[in-house]
């Protein structure tokens, strides 16, 4: 028995200027993932690997990459969803092939695909038929921010929120992936409960593109969490909540305004705070307008940074080397890609099964 | 030369759950004006006005309302927009009859109504011909708030914010209504910049209805104002930031789901302060569930309070019912009002023109 089935997870960008922890966008750059089970061909192979895996992976982030499945974060999330359903290891025989688009450390939620693909990766070789709003729940055990997640995971350009405690009817234990994926015996409660999360999909309109603008150097999550304060004015809050509660809707109107978005896509919560992790920011959150720039749209950090996404219209490459150019003098090299919403967000595809 | 014509403005509810100070509802519970102009049938009599304007109130807040045409806000509100274009006084013989059930210092308003009917009232009488758009630039100079107000000029279920100072191109001068009411000479300071505000329209499903339960004392919002703090916890602010993304299009689907709107109306930014100024309130928002009570979707402070919105699809005298008996066990009375959404907004209507 053989067979090769390939699955596709898109980038996400998080935040979205007021989003701050709630929104997210898949977008067109994957990280891709072939995957043959062949017990006659591969299976000697595959022995050398703790769960019967061979890893191959190429592109992205390919020089750091552990290879072995029990340490690589993808193979990693594969297992526990499918020790969660009784089943220990891979099939004998799992050659798995991962070519990556998704730039590690840049805000385009790389770790996000490895653990979208991971769930998915999981119901897939244990034929599980876990819907895709289930393997979500996996996701969020893991990974405590929803914003990229969703979006991976459902596509679009999304908004999310986890579930507490004192929602009725449902219990969100959080685990570290640490005691997620080393717990993984009869013990029930390591199950992810169902929907701890819940998202919804906002219209987008197709005239808007996103141009990310990514500077050639990475920024940690947690150092980029770190900058934070631990509370914040009233003023504040409200200034973000105002400008999320119109920009959601604003984006998919069918005659995008600028007047409507680019006010709207203000934020004080976390781009005030990362503008010293990178240098630039400031000047070209600032300088940037439809003003300047017909066809832009709005301007913001592309989650923990420090990729800046551009929402536009038209003027794509020109918007983009003007804002590398903006980038240089601060002596920090960019590079810049045109990319679109991916509106399916992560799918499998089965190629043959013999 | 004789003319009647009659405004009818809609109360609001603001805030909703998470949206607080972004999110507005217009109820179909109308402040109502009719205004015949005709000095020769009333010229003398409006002279004992210092504006020329007979005013008559009947309704809520009857015994409580200013009648002379400087003192109360209706009439100097379209004295400020009359002003700002050159009028200093109402024709003679202007009889102004309004007729009003949305109840004072309830958390329906009722102060936005006010503000909303004077501006069109201004525009009105003047027959300036100003966009409602620009007649909520003139509301939003006195009313710093703009989520009653948006909801109430535009009507249906909307999400509002102010332009900042840094908001390019825009400049945010919000004056004191008496500063806007008492300087109105040639000085053009005074007078409204444009585009102050920004509002978006969300989708409603129309099976959702809004029960108001409206418990019989009175919060300032001053008051209700104070009692919040000054500064939020993070996880706190992502807790609204989150559910406010989900709520604004989950009440827009054709099927709403109590089990996404219920979660997404919680709040932590102003109802857990505000629970000591309104015995019961905690109860009744922990107590009253989707699950206790079939058809319920979500339950919210209204505003400032003490009113109680619950957005709900079916069984509305049983929600309304359980709620007031709820109230009754901590000694406070309630009257409820089954109400939807005002559509259309504030609406003029031209009766007669001689």
């Amino acid at each position: 028995m053989s067979r090769e089935f390939t699955i596709k997870v898109p980038a996400s960008s998080a935040n979205i200027g007021p989003g701050f922890d709630v929104l997210g966008i898949a977008l067109n750059l994957y990280l891709s993932i072939n995957v043959k089970i062949d017990a006659h061909q591969y299976g000697e192979l595959s022995l050398q690997d703790p769960n019967n895996c061979i890893l191959s992976y190429e592109g992205e982030g390919a020089d750091v990459v552990p290879l072995q499945s029990d340490k690589n974060l993808l193979t990693q999330m594969a297992l526990y969803v499918l020790r969660c359903h009784g089943i220990n290891h891979f099939p004998l025989g799992t050659k798995i092939s991962v070519h990556n688009q998704v730039p590690f450390g840049r805000g385009l939620g790389s770790s996000g695909t490895a653990v979208v693909g991971g769930a998915l990766l999981g119901n897939a070789i244990g034929e599980l038929g876990l819907s895709k709003q289930r393997c979500l729940d996996y996701c969020l055990m893991v990974e405590r921010h929803p914003d990229n997640i969703s979006a991976t995971m459902m596509g679009g350009f999304v908004g999310s929120f986890l579930r507490q405690l004192s929602d009725k009817g449902y219990q969100l234990v959080h685990q570290p992936l640490k005691n997620v994926l080393e717990n993984f015996s009869a013990d029930s409660t390591i199950d992810a409960p169902l929907n701890l999360g819940t998202h919804v999909t906002y219209n987008w309109c197709q005239k808007i593109k996103c141009v990310a603008i990514i500077p050639q150097f990475e920024v940690s999550t947690s150092k980029s969490r770190s900058v934070l304060p631990e509370s914040y004015k009233r003023a504040d809050v409200v200034f973000n909540l105002q400008r999320l509660a119109v920009l959601t809707s604003a984006v998919g109107s069918d005659i995008p305004d600028p007047a409507l978005i680019y006010p709207a896509m203000q934020d004080r919560l976390h781009q005030p705070y990362r503008k010293a992790l990178i240098p630039g920011l400031s000047s070209v959150v600032s300088e940037f307008t439809p003003q300047t720039h017909t066809g832009l749209l709005g301007i913001c950090l592309s989650g923990a940074g420090p990729t800046i996404l551009c929402l536009a219209t038209e003027n794509f490459e020109r918007i983009a080397r003007d804002i590398v150019a903006r980038f240089k003098q601060e002596k920090v090299e960019c590079k810049w890609l045109l990319l679109e919403p991916a509106y399916d967000g992560a799918t499998v595809e089965e190629v043959s099964k013999l």
